[in-house]
């Protein structure tokens, strides 16, 4: 059966039926205008978008509708631990194919709401449209965190420690290895995943980055989409600095080289700002939500530099759309 | 010169050279990893996310990018005017071909921010992403009312009187006519337009929604966005009463015809149902910002019907996705 037999009114109730019951804070939820929902008391509102578009973002032969569903929720996710902040209501917005089965929006939709299950985050609200084209799932994500407390790019200092979460370049890894496979033929069922699967532990890294923010155990923070490259130079150039990362000290994934590690984008890893003086603290807080590694510091001046086996050169980018 | 031509982030730059200075609310808007606002205090917050899609709700031969623009916005305006609350913060979220000129994306952004800046609403954030086919804006926008004044779907009751702004089906005749047009022949360039342009006036609707709200001057309120038949089951269905319709009440706009007016999309009025102790208040604030007609009553039971010089039948649906 295709989405198109059953319309939209049938799609919307289907979400609803498996929608879990609200939590109170959720005053309004599907089905009106708008959601209508009350703000944590003496906390700000942390607002978040981001947009997955089929063949940019993600391939259906390379992912399970499931999958898919789960990384548009987790990549918003990504960029609220990156504030420290707590999710608080989550908005879907779906253009769809005429031609996409139940059976895979089902899966869409129950992907993304095993995310929201683990991150306790209500679905609120959202749209259905037809796509004459890709499908694109747009998700917003409220969160809240207290002021002063929440985490920007803009804290860092020079002589603050530069740490990331995890390993870095397996996403990286994993797509080139799968674009191997398919130069080399038709791949088996299964070859091409995990490919690009987004966020491998969006929930462990949300805790870690609200844990941060609360005990103000960083001075910036931002995620890690499009490589680490990208997110140091971002983060240093809005903390006003330089940067130094050593290639040595690199959490390179065992299946990704330096380069992958560096530029790979779709680690949804987090990078954090951390002066020397909290160091122990930050390790402690961070460490017990993810793994934690130094890989620099910023600097005086705007220079940006890989030291790479004790020689500097520019860091460079990442990948950017367009 | 294309915006491939340009790339992600001096799209971005180009996007915020053009936002105006932001209200005292938005603590950080785009930029960082997501926004930071402070509630309306004593407020609630008020949620919604429309999404419009090349082809399916417009298409570039017949508005101008300033245009589509602006109507991806208007149409969440016109959710938030319908639950009587006030923007606050707005998200962007575009999908955009390669190909696209930098002219079409100025002018998109530009008419975007024409209404932002006349409902008084800053662009905060958002998100931007290739799409391998049509334009996809997601917008959400969030706003904000206070608690036992913002009007939902179900404070109807039966007696409660049915009236709506403006007048209704000229979206419905203009889009038939453009499609007439079109049959004959080549249109002469102007000759579709104005088609599907979205609201007529947002900011007017947006006011009347607001001060009948903050006036308690109707029981339930929601936007006509798929034809007066729809929104009038929705609200009965969601005040758990039926609702009766006199088609010789109805504000047919000059150039429609009653089943237009009836199951034409994309009108964008507001259906307000009024207890009969209010009436007088309500024509006097609504009427201050927009014509308002009364159209019918909300009924006892779950019948609703269109009384059609006197006879009545069943009133049917309006337009549907899928």
């Amino acid at each position: 059966m295709l989405i198109s037999d059953l319309g939209e009114r049938a799609l919307i109730e289907r979400i609803r039926s498996r929608v879990p019951d609200a939590p109170p804070w959720v005053l309004l939820g599907m089905g009106d205008d708008a959601a209508v929902l009350e703000p944590a008391r003496g906390e700000l509102d942390v607002v978040t978008t981001d947009c997955q578009v089929e063949d940019i973002h993600f391939r259906r032969a390379w992912m399970s509708m499931h999958e898919i569903g789960r990384k548009a929720l987790a990549v918003n996710v990504s960029d609220l631990a990156a504030m420290g902040a707590e999710p608080r209501a989550a908005t879907l917005s779906l253009a769809l194919p005429r031609v996409l089965t139940v059976a895979d929006f089902d899966l869409l939709i129950d992907g993304f709401l095993s995310l929201a299950r683990e991150v306790r985050v209500p679905l609120v609200g959202g749209n259905l449209a037809e796509s004459p084209g890709p499908i694109v799932i747009d998700v917003t994500l409220i969160g809240s965190g207290r002021r002063r407390r929440l985490l920007t790019r803009s804290g860092g200092r020079a002589g603050h420690l530069l740490y990331v979460t995890g390993t870095l370049g397996r996403a990286a890894a994993e797509v080139e290895r799968a674009l191997r496979t398919l130069e080399a033929g038709t791949p088996s069922p299964g070859a091409l995943a995990p490919c690009l699967r987004g966020p491998l532990s969006p929930a462990s890294r949300l805790r870690c980055g609200v844990q941060v923010a609360r005990n103000r155990a960083a001075s910036a923070c931002m995620d890690i989409s499009d490589g680490l490259a990208d997110a140091v130079s971002q983060l240093a150039a809005a903390s006003g600095t330089g940067a130094r990362i050593h290639s040595t000290q690199m959490p390179v994934d065992p299946v990704a080289t330096l380069e992958q590690a560096l530029r790979g984008g779709e680690d949804y890893e987090l990078l954090f700002a951390v002066p020397l003086r909290k160091r122990r603290g930050f390790e402690a807080i961070a460490g017990r939500h993810a793994g934690v590694t130094c890989v620099g510091e910023l600097t005086p001046g705007r220079n940006v530099v890989l030291d790479r086996d004790g020689q500097p050169e520019p860091l460079g980018g990442g990948f950017t759309h367009f």
